[in-house]
């Protein structure tokens, strides 16, 4: 692996507090060459289920070798492990508390490694703050051209987070709501490959119906109800120009039913 | 160009979602040496004024041939345009909805591009996010040494915002707010040119009254209201250590009378 | 100093704006192969305490010779001076108001110069963003090799901040809340140096009591309160899984009182 590789992070620790530009500052220490890339220090705080859906939804745009690391770690300072992830492609690094779940689901793992060789973190680790003091560093040695099997003794198996999961039933679908975005948009967990193909389905949200999948946010007029395959490839619900978390705050359950469409 | 170019983002998707970071997996895909910058990703959701203004305010501070990439696209996925512009200076690039109008007004434009080639765009554009798809690997594509016209055809013309214009009267100039910034100080449209040389002016906000243009935030006591010009070049209403939006929510309209001083 | 110098933004002006992507635009025109670090942009506005405080807390995790700018500012365009300071580690550079006198404390300083010299600052400086026209053009010449004293003369000393100070009795130790940070844990001015070796205490929040300084976060269940020195070494008050900042929001004063422990 080059110096210059690229190092992603992913944490729920905001922006005013200078806990990433420590971590930053860690890095770079290590490796001046480094390219880090935020990919977002809002995860709700203790979210991993959240987090791990984020994660999900850009790891695999970044370059091969590229090394993702998450701090959503509310379990820092017990017995939870720490731990890094090589797939054929890239390489996770960040405690087991299931975080990695969505990212494996299509990435073929090569070796799973806990993070048990101090020789190669900070010098005195903190009992709150693994993020500074484990992952950054041997995410920079990683970058340095160390062999994940140096920092630590192979698992067997990682923690899984319990999804909601989809449910197809013979004339409907049901999901769940798992994420609002910045737009208020509510993205669900039903993908495309849950539905039958060249069906059309309608459904209901609180009082309102929605008779049809829609292609853009802009095909109905202002201040309507919409439902999409957003960007990541998961169902939508969305307000045409508005926020769909705002009138939907605590909407969560969604069953699509299948019509019959001349 | 060097394949070090500087990318510059500007959009409304906030820095919660993955959207952001989906763009700059894409640039360092395609173009590991990129220098990507943020300009901003907190644009008030839709509002090409706003965004539009923001980029006004810092495209020039920018090394020449830096690369802007614009993201508030409310049209995306309707007939709109996905355009590249050419200027003297720097290369904008982003929907052709009038977000680049008030940049331009001091650029020299070379050639504007509608980027039809798709060629160069990712394999499967999503209908729902042109700056993943489109924007960003276009840029990438231009980092690294391609021509404007391999992009697509040619344009004439592009859309231009109806921005609220500065009406100069005998004895008084009147301008809109167009912005209120993080200190809460609320921008103008009013720039010195609009001004006579040497002649005061004082303004009302709503019940209060500015006496003169100041020079800084702080020649007067705490909590008083100033009018000066600020680091962009524009009129801003401000509390000396507080904050005018608070205070004035819907002031919109400023009205500068010429007064008689000694 | 090689030209891929580190330099990092302190600074509360938020990420709406574009004053910060100003101050990266007029970095890199200069010196196109820095690594810029945000630390933070969303300090209180014109909390120079605060700033200073998130200054201490990641300053010294950076290479040595990291180029610190902080931009925390509200006497800008009056007497206040522009300075540089260099120490053995580091460089600061920076409005003289105080800011950087946490840092320091554990800093040798080699010199303070006045930023006099206008020849090393943009061509018109605004009376109102020094940030932009005077403290990141010196990062950039100071980046490119030139020394400390080109830029203005020696000062002999700089403005100092009246820091709320521990106070240590026979049987107590009195300190206060300095900062609530993202996962609202109210930090003190409190440090392990401040206690007897040993030695156990509770303290009071309010109607609440705690009865020993913990080690971990989630040593208790959720939502119980909880002392701990936290990552960057001063003591905590947080809420298992929770916000203390949200139950107290007004608390300040800590009185830990030394107790008997078997």
């Amino acid at each position: 692996m080059k110096s210059q590789s690229i190092i992603t992070l992913l944490t729920d620790f905001g922006t005013k507090d200078t806990y990433v530009p420590q971590m930053k500052g860690v890095l770079l220490s290590m490796n001046p060459q480094l390219k880090i890339v935020d990919v977002s220090h809002q995860v709700s705080p203790h979210n991993i289920l959240e987090g791990g859906f984020l994660l999900k939804t850009v790891y695999s745009y970044f370059p091969k070798k590229t090394i993702h690391v998450c701090v959503v770690d509310p379990g820092v300072g017990t017995s939870r492990k720490a731990i890094l992830i090589e797939t054929e492609n890239y390489f996770f690094i960040g405690p087991d508390n299931g975080i990695f779940t969505f990212a494996l689901e299509n990435e073929k793992i090569k070796s799973i490694i806990e993070l048990k060789n101090s020789e190669y973190h900070l010098k005195n680790v903190s009992i709150t703050f693994h993020g500074r003091d484990i992952f950054t560093p041997v995410a920079a040695h990683l970058s340095l051209g160390m062999k994940p099997q140096q920092f630590g003794p192979a698992l067997e198996k990682i923690k899984s987070l319990d999804a909601p999961s989809v449910h197809q039933n013979e004339k409907s679908v049901e999901g769940e709501v798992l994420y609002a975005d910045h737009f208020g948009n509510l993205v669900s967990n039903i993908q495309k490959k849950d539905l039958k193909p060249h069906a059309h389905y309608s459904m209901k949200i609180q009082d309102k119906t929605i008779e049809d999948i829609s292609k853009t946010y802009f095909d109905r007029p202002k201040n309507n109800l919409v439902a999409l395959f957003g960007s990541s490839g998961y169902l939508e619900i969305a307000i045409v120009e508005g926020s769909a978390k705002q009138l939907f705050p605590s909407f969560n359950k969604i069953v699509l039913q299948e019509i019959k469409k001349s």
